[in-house]
C-alpha cells in the first residue's frame, strides 16, 4: 500500500518540525495553543475576545492560518496582540513548516502565550502536529449537539473543548448535555468551557485557566 | 516537485473513476447533486425537507458520506429515500471509488435524483469530481457572512449556493447581500437559494428548481 506509506512519511516529517517549534518555544518560556473548529465556529472572534481581556496582564501572539485572505489577521491586530498571517491557498489544514516559517516574522520577545488559529476545518487539522502545548476545539451551538460524535477524530486529539454561541440557545434544538456526554464518552480527560464570544458569558473562566495555563498550573 | 506529481495522480484517477460513474448514471437517466458544506450546516436536514415535499414525484436517493456514524442515513431512510451510507473513518472528503463502491448497493430502478451528502468540509471536498451533474455549496448564516471571501475554492467549484437558517438572522449581524456579493464576485454563474429548513421559507423555490432540473430543464 504505497499510498499509506507516502502519507506517513509526510507525517513523520512533519513531527520532525513540530518537535523543532516545541524546543524552540519551550527555551523562550513561550506556552502554546492550536485552535481548531469548523468554519464559523467563531475562533477568530474568542482570540479577539480573549486578547482585550488579557492583553494587559500576558504577552500575546497569534499566527492566523486562513485559505485565503487577511481579515482574521487585521482583526487580531486590532485587538492587540503580534500576528502573522499564513495563507494556504487552498490547503485544508497548517503544517509545522508553515508554523516555522511564521514564527521567523513574528516579534517574540514579549510573548508568553502564543495562539495558532488553524483553517476551518473539523477533520484534517487534527492530524498534523504543530508543535503545540495545548489543543482547543471550539464548537458552536448551531453546528448541532452531534458532532463530537460526527468528528470524533478532533475531539479525541484536544485537551480542551470550548463550546461558543450559548446566547444562541433559545433559537436552537442543540442538547448541550448531550453534546458534552458525546464528547466526554470519546474523550474523558477533555476539559470543557462553556462560552458566548457576544455576551461574554463564560469568557472570565476561559481566561483564567488561559493565564494558570501561562503560568504553568495547568 | 514529487509531492505535487503525487496528488496530481492521485486527481487523475479520480477523474477517470467519475468519469465513469456519470456515464453510468447518465445511461440510467439518472440526475446527480453533490451536496457539500462545513459541519453543521444542515446539509441532511435540506435534505429531509426536500424528500418529504418530493417524494411523491420523483424517486429520490442519497448516498450519505460521514467520518463516523449511520445517524445521517438513518434520517434520510426515515425521511422516505433509498440511502446508503458511506463511513471514511477519518478521510477529509469523498472519492469517486467510493461512490462507486456505494452505488453498487442502491436500488437505483426507481431512482432519478441522487443526492450525495459530502463529508462537512468546506476546503477538500471542492477538488474532488465524484461524477455529480451539479455541486451544491450549502452555507448558513450562522457561520458568518465572510465564508465565501475565506473558502473561495468551494464557492467557484459549485453551480448553486444556498442559504440555510435564515430564520436566524433576526438574532445574527449576519449581511446577506454582502455574503452574496462575495459569492457572486467568485462565481457570477451561481444560482443562489435563500432557505430555512426549520420554518419551510424558500423551500419551494428549491424544490421546483430540483424538478425541472430532473427533467432536463436546467
Amino acid at each position: 500500500m504505497p499510498k499509506v506509506t507516502i502519507a506517513q512519511n509526510i507525517l513523520a516529517v512533519n513531527d520532525t518540525v513540530a518537535q523543532e517549534i516545541r524546543q524552540v518555544l519551550a527555551i523562550r518560556g513561550i506556552r502554546t495553543i492550536n485552535v481548531m473548529s469548523s468554519p464559523g465556529a467563531g475562533k477568530t472572534t474568542l482570540l479577539e475576545r480573549t486578547i482585550e481581556r488579557l492583553r494587559g496582564e500576558l504577552g500575546i501572539g497569534v499566527i492566523e492560518g486562513d485559505v485565503e485572505t487577511t481579515a482574521d489577521a487585521e482583526r487580531i491586530e486590532a485587538a492587540g496582540a503580534e500576528t502573522v498571517q499564513i495563507n494556504t491557498r487552498g490547503a485544508c489544514h497548517l503544517e509545522a513548516h508553515m508554523i516555522r516559517d511564521a514564527l521567523a516574522q513574528l516579534e517574540l520577545a514579549r510573548v508568553n502565550l502564543l495562539f495558532i488559529e488553524n483553517i476551518g476545518n473539523l477533520v484534517c487539522p487534527a492530524a498534523w502536529n504543530l508543535g503545540e502545548d495545548r489543543r482547543v476545539v471550539l464548537t458552536s451551538t448551531t453546528e448541532g449537539d452531534d458532532k463530537p460524535a460526527k468528528y470524533p477524530h478532533m475531539f479525541a486529539a484536544s485537551e480542551v473543548m470550548v463550546v461558543n454561541k450559548l446566547d444562541l440557545l433559545p433559537y436552537l434544538d442543540y442538547d448541550l448535555a448531550k453534546a458534552k456526554r458525546q464528547a466526554l464518552a470519546i474523550n474523558p480527560r477533555l476539559r470543557i468551557f462553556e462560552v458566548s464570544c457576544r455576551t461574554g458569558a463564560g469568557l472570565d473562566e476561559w481566561c483564567a485557566w488561559l493565564t494558570a495555563f501561562v503560568h504553568g498550573d495547568k
